[in-house]
């Protein structure tokens, strides 16, 4: 998968990257990346990782690093981009340097008006819009190596990665249920199905989305808040942070994100409505086209989208083919009647059932965490018909 | 839980005795029982287990060891209850033996009437109908040593052991669904849901019960054999063992039996029902009260059945509170509409619902098997209301 050579003198700053890379906010419209400039002799010349949309891409903050540190002051790094780097220059970098100007130019141009002599790359961009950034090195006489700990640099971002690959976000579909596949009762009761272990699991899976999408049904239905609410200590909070551009490190200060709150379907949201608190931004997007909503949250930067209900929106997404995971909490308990998980999928015979591949399963407490990713196409191959019941 | 000495000299035997045990039929009406007669000095005089219904009791097995061993011969043997043991004997057995006479005399008489002076059980008889016979043997004047390695001698006969304290045969449900809960597509076709290593486990599950029970629903619609089909060298095939009555040991011949097919419900089997074959006896009660279905299954000796649906019956048991154990194979695959895995259970909201608790989850190939036991009676703890969706 990798051309990562087996040992490589790289490895120790690249690792380091990674480090800086990792201090991004883990959920961004941007990937989270790390830079590295080594001079000839391998010491460290600047370092830098890129704080979020609309700040400095990771090579631009490790120049400006470098200016600062050659002594440059306030006024160097005013003019960062003309700092120019001592001969021999390496720049170890997480993700392939960009070829595109965005909110920021081109960072691949940035390298080589520094005059960087060698670039080493863990990933490769998967986005075309970016990529070709080591081909413009490569044709102005800069040295590449790329795939250094490419798998680790994935692990950073595998929303952007994995979005980057489909052309569109990564969508997540959170089931809850019991044994028999309810998830109300009779008179349309559901608090509570499942426990607190499961509910808590809920908002950690809704802090690694860009995105909470839940159709006019459920909005009406339950009245949700849709935000990410965590305690002050849990791990999961850190997928909420987005570090203030001038923070100096990981122990900087920082802002907490909520995803986008997204309604699905035309029908119109009462004022008092909790999704209409100031709590976190809400999208109302009133069609019925599972790809049309995932264009438009393409549009804003969205990797990763957690679809939570109701059974009307699960199944168009199901049937569009639009559903890449699935994550089932289910409750080890019966109801025998009531809302079932999912609507009609368009399944008429067995030979036609939509079958998934079983990735991990977890205790949540009492219930069950089932995540799942699409299966094979067909049906299991049928037996000879000796075999019955 | 047991009255276990830390360390017995009695140990050895009862290890001894406990593997003579497993000899005897897995699953019968009657509990697999080991016996070794030892006298003061510790040399075994005789050993025995029990062959099945109709064939003698562990103790009397090993009376007529000893009295063959102390060479007596055929004769000998003929009036095996005559022989009187040495003075000092004691007799250790993994069940209390029985105080009452079936289609045997009672062991407690037989054991007094050949003059043992000690007698060391395992597990205390679990029936109100055969119990008694420690007492009686102690109100005799033997040495009576309970409780030494009950834990053990309770997993010979798990299904007898929990039988006897319900009163009656030990459900377990057997429930096959999707994610979704469903049983079968939208035109009723269901083969295959699960694959190849469910259906395996199915016979396997079948093969530890005296019982297969279904609906004439499901015997009409699916029209299903019911036996238990395993391949040659799966170990499994033990359950189905039936040792016979002269063999010498556990290399010596066999039968192999089936359960007991029974079919509840008032509908007429065709007379090419798979289930009126001669492949097993099948038992037609037409009645719809699981009541009288266990009632009869436990005058016919029967410890444990595999209740394996359809949806009404399944649901006929969860009402009436007789189902102690499910087995679930859940399939990683959605159909979005079909047939439920249980009908109506009369839960009107959602404080009703009907929780269980999960003993295991194994993986079965793709599919998933959990294992429940009936879990607390109400439902989870409601939390404040600020906390929602």
């Amino acid at each position: 998968m990798s051309t990562t050579p087996a040992t490589s003198i790289w490895e120790t700053p690249m690792r380091r990257a990674l480090e800086l890379a990792a201090r991004g906010p883990a959920v961004d419209p941007n990937p989270r990346v790390g830079c590295v400039l080594l001079d000839a002799a391998g010491h460290t010349l600047g370092e830098g990782f890129h704080r979020g949309a609309g700040t400095p891409h990771a090579e631009v903050a490790a120049l400006a690093d470098a200016a600062r540190r050659a002594g440059g002051g306030e006024a160097a790094l005013a003019e960062a981009g003309a700092h120019r780097l001592p001969a021999g220059t390496t720049a170890v970098v997480t993700l392939e340097p960009c070829n595109h100007t965005g909110r920021t130019g081109p960072c691949a141009e940035a390298l080589l008006e520094a005059g960087v002599a060698r670039v080493v790359i863990a990933q490769t961009d998967p986005t075309p819009l970016a990529a070709g950034g080591a081909e413009r090195l490569r044709s102005a006489g800069v040295e590449l190596l790329t795939g250094l700990l490419a798998d680790e640099a994935e692990q950073l971002n595998p929303w952007f990665t994995q979005s980057a690959r489909l052309g569109r976000p990564v969508v997540t579909l959170k089931l809850a249920s019991t044994l028999d596949g309810r998830v109300a009762a009779a008179d349309g009761t559901s608090q509570w199905i499942t426990g607190p272990a499961a509910r808590l699991d809920v908002h950690r899976q809704r802090a690694t989305a860009g995105a909470i999408v839940v159709g006019t049904g459920t909005a009406l239905a339950d009245d949700p808040q849709l935000t990410v609410r965590l305690p002050e200590d849990d791990p999961a909070r850190a997928l909420l942070r987005v570090p203030a551009p001038a923070a100096d490190d990981a122990s900087g200060s920082a802002t907490l994100r909520q995803p986008l709150r997204v309604v699905v379907g035309t029908r119109e949201l009462p004022a008092s409505a909790r999704l209409r608190d100031d709590a976190a931004e809400t999208l109302l997007l009133p069609t019925h086209d599972p790809a049309e909503v995932l264009a438009t949250l393409a549009g804003r930067g969205i990797h990763h989208v957690w679809l939570e209900g109701g059974p009307t929106l699960a199944a168009a997404f199901l049937r569009a083919g639009l559903v890449d995971r699935l994550v089932h909490h289910l409750a080890p308990a019966l109801l025998g009647a009531g809302a079932g998980m999912v609507s009609d999928l368009g399944i008429g015979t067995i030979a036609e059932i939509d079958r998934w591949q079983l990735q991990e399963v977890a205790r949540l407490g009492d219930d069950l965490r089932l995540t799942l990713t699409p299966g094979p196409a067909g049906p299991h191959t049928p037996t000879p018909s000796g075999e019955d019941a």
